[in-house]
């Protein structure tokens, strides 16, 4: 709970059934700072939202169910007539309330619902409410994203982030969305550099299926007024936390997860180099299908290191999964197969690539893919 | 049927069941040309044999069930020691025989099992025998993948290719073998580019799971002596034929599929990027369980058209599915979804992402996404 912002949720009927509009309303207003997808194609909320955030804002407006994307400029003013509406509620001027959508990309918003249910939404405004935020905002979520951390500083403050995730997960974004909010009160400007680095070591080390979405937003709400640089330090290391936790949710919840595999390739000559391998493999077909399985079929490992397009010394790879070494030098060591189909059968799975070429390395936490993934997007319009 | 060309497939328990050994067998030295994987880590048939390529050879000896890749040194002279043995059956030179594999990466070749087999593999040479050939280089296909055509010029020639896809199958090769056999007498120099070209142009159009395999090869074998240049304008359009429908039919054997999907990208500014756009769309999970799924979900192929890293006018996108236009400057043009659906219900799938931002255009043909390449990948070691 954080003074001064409430959070409400309510079924509006964008979707067929459960929470689908989310409020998060500030009594005063707060900074805000966005990090957007890399997707060319954008929605409609982030183009209208760039053009606000670089002022405080008192209200975001969150619906899942409709992406908002390839709208056309129709999208943009629908977000402008709903903004007038719910200003009119608030009690705020237009210009203070930001948007984020998640859904089914190319279908227009249904403003007639969204706008009979803000009073509703208004009403339901509560401090202590944001577990409703958080499912209203979920799409193939099973169960909604939340972390709270405490910062210590000559004064308490309070970070709380939520999230959304599922499915079109990718490094660099996928459709996810996650807001922060905090009443520690920083400027933007300068933890601009803080947060942007911290989304690149967190939301964008985690991959689902290698999709990167229209809509992907992370946003991080301060507050203003005079900063208290007392507290500095630990509100950097609380915001990655709260970021870290809610990325790992996002990816143990990955559509028909099963695993979740912690991915780092060490001993590379560059870090973008141990980046481009270790994506390669989070995004493998063929690796993930077979950690689904609890095959240990390291071969698959290494095509797909080699497919990185980066320098490689194809003799000298080394790989450790689980804490047990099964290749040295690009040659298997020998290992008892069925007790390593055992060690793999878990939740979580370690593996290290070791190129043995330099000292830079990088990690990422990526699925299985499983049957539930066809499943789930073969069979329902997401 | 190629007079002085002869082929033979035996089971010589490589694999628990079925042929595993192919041989082709030339009376006369014959000119080879090969385009090997852009993976950085290759199988030891290609170390090898791009020590022999340069010279003519009378023989190629392909084994299924075994990739001999990830095996060090001892890889390379596992096939040094099957030369040995099999130059001396047929009376050639030790230099003058070829290697291919596929299957299992990380396993040596079972060298004793082999040698006992080569007896048997030499006495059930035959002209006509070519179907055993390419049964016994299968993997998880599900049929031999055979082609022919005949080359007009003063003298008719004869030109036959054999493939083995299924799984691993990228763009730039994945997991695929090809030969190509012809007495069309030409050198490898007057062709070496069309030869390129042609591959880039067929095997480097398909892509059923985005994984590149360290095994990759198509080899061309030609008649040496002197050539015939009167037949040349056939012999390039019929290898090329051969060679597209070689790949066509691998894509449609795509582990798993159900579906082929023709991705056409046009209007682009560059074919490079129409290129990128196409690749793009061809490997997202999302696209292909919406295409296992008859889900005319477009919003999936925009956002992974955004995903391509080329510049991109996000509001200028036209799609065309089976003939009938979806989206028109990034909007959705209103279709009958049941009809869609019926009409997506389809083997093969024509798709066209139109950019209206230039002229270039590519296209690739690719699979849907099922259960049974899960099935397939999470439960069996290919």
């Amino acid at each position: 709970m954080i003074d001064g912002i409430q959070f409400a949720g309510v079924a509006s009927g964008i979707k067929a059934n459960g929470l689908d509009l989310g409020l998060a309303f500030f009594k005063e207003p707060m900074n805000c700072l966005s990090l957007y997808t890399r997707n060319k194609v954008k929605a409609a909320h982030i183009l209208y939202d760039r053009k606000i955030e670089h002022h405080p804002v008192r209200a975001i407006l969150v619906n899942s169910g409709c992406a908002n994307a390839c709208t056309g400029k129709e999208g943009v003013s629908d977000l402008k007539t709903i903004a007038g509406e719910l200003s009119g509620i608030l009690g705020t001027n237009k210009e203070e309330i930001l948007f984020a959508s998640t859904g089914v990309i190319g279908r227009r918003l249904p403003t007639g619902r969204m706008i009979s249910a803000l009073p509703g939404l208004y009403k339901s405004l509560r401090n202590n409410n944001i577990e409703s935020f958080a499912r209203s905002i979920m799409t193939t979520d099973t169960y909604p994203k939340i972390v709270s951390e405490t910062i210590h500083g000559e004064k308490a403050y309070n970070i709380i982030g939520v999230a959304k995730g599922a499915g079109m997960i990718n490094p660099l974004f996928a459709t996810m969305l996650s807001f922060v909010f905090t009443d520690y009160p920083v400027s933007p400007s300068r933890i601009k550099g803080i947060f942007s680095k911290a989304g690149k070591e967190t939301f964008e080390r985690v991959t689902v299926d290698g999709e990167c979405s229209t809509n992907d937003t992370v946003t991080l709400f301060t507050k203003t007024g005079e900063e208290d640089l007392d507290g500095l330090d630990d509100f950097k290391n609380k915001l990655y936390l709260v970021m870290k936790a809610l990325s790992i949710m996002i990816v143990k919840d990955g559509e028909g997860a099963t695993r979740v595999i912690h991915i780092t390739v060490q001993g590379a000559k560059k870090k973008e180099h141990a980046e481009k391998i270790a994506r390669r493999i989070a995004i493998s077909p063929l690796t993930k299908t077979a950690f689904f399985g609890c095959d240990p079929n390291w071969g698959r490992i290494i095509a797909a290191a080699g497919d990185a397009d980066v320098p490689l010394r194809p003799s000298k790879i080394e790989i450790i999964m689980q804490g047990r070494q099964l290749v040295k030098e690009s040659v298997e060591v020998p290992f008892n197969e069925q007790e390593l189909k055992k060690m793999m059968n878990k939740k979580e799975i370690e593996l290290t690539v070791n190129l043995h070429d330099g000292k830079a390395s990088f990690d990422i936490y990526t699925t299985d893919l499983t049957y539930d993934y066809i499943k789930i997007n073969a069979s329902y319009r997401s």
